[in-house]
């Protein structure tokens, strides 16, 4: 069972068990425990699907945060990884997914009904797609550039470039490239 | 003499030196040989300030690039990752390094009298300054916007954002602000 998670191999699962083991009956059982109750209680928030343990997310609650501007994500992970950042203000949608064929994922499969019905609902004057730019990122995001085509609103992307700290003589071709290509005046 | 190079400690240097002392004395000679003479013959373009072995570089004596565009970089091997991308068409400038005044390097220690001259002769119409975001790189490039905003030319920097396979959840975070900040309309 512990092999299942990921990053675990038969070995680690090994000693993850005899640690188990070796561990008091009520500390497993706590553990135990907070694995399934935590399972059970988390609900995904009804507007933006971010994990929530409430009806709406404490994002979707805050009332103070721009009501114009909708980032989308694939997955609540990505939400957490941009609220550290502090720099986007705006409302959420997470997709679900990415658009992935062969892993039988299509647009039906990601909240894309969900997302026509913010459209209409909410008024937003932009919609910042933060997905990765692989090629099932890259596909969804083509497919939602079509999806938000319908409405009047500034659809955008999030920048390629150097990371901070990066060096252009270790620099991979590609970054490289994408730095070029989007240089910016100054 | 062998752990003066960098990167090399006092065990490769031990290692090194025993690889040298087992080869022939007509391969070491050869070697060495090698060595001086490419430091002897080893030249700086007298345009632009790339390695050469003639006056001027092979980029400066191709006439077929974009003569229009200039792009500003340290030193001689940014101009080797930049070919490397093969985006960029324009000619180069090698500053020679970046103003560090603990380091005791002044503007005055850079080619700037060089840039100003090749600003008065060409015509350029957009210069790109390709220099590392590190403190001496964003006082360099703070310093070169000073000197070119007397001449009408576009000056851009390099994009920052995410750079390719890069995966928004493992982002760092300040990589993640400048990829928001500097999102581009899709």
């Amino acid at each position: 069972q512990l092999s299942t998670l990921p990053g675990v191999g038969q070995k680690s699962a090994q000693r993850l068990a005899f640690h188990l083991i070796s561990r008091s009956k009520e500390s497993v059982y706590e553990f135990a425990k907070t694995m399934v109750d935590t399972r059970n209680t988390i609900k995904y928030c009804k507007q933006c699907f971010n994990i929530s343990n409430q009806e709406l997310c404490h994002i979707c609650l805050d009332s103070t945060r721009q009501s114009d501007i909708l980032c989308i994500v694939s997955e609540p992970k990505d939400i957490f990884a941009i609220e550290k950042a502090q720099i986007f203000k705006g409302y959420y949608h997470v997709l679900g997914g990415l658009i992935s064929p062969l892993d039988g994922v299509h647009p039906e499969s990601l909240r894309i009904r969900e997302l026509h019905e913010r459209m209409r609902k909410e008024s937003f004057s932009e919609i910042i797609i933060a997905i990765n730019s692989t090629v099932e990122g890259d596909t969804t995001i083509l497919f939602l550039q079509n999806v938000l085509s319908d409405y009047s609103v500034t659809v955008t992307k999030l920048a390629y470039g150097l990371p901070m700290g990066a060096d252009i003589e270790y620099t991979d071709e590609v970054t490289l490239q994408k730095a070029i290509q989007g240089r910016v005046s100054i």
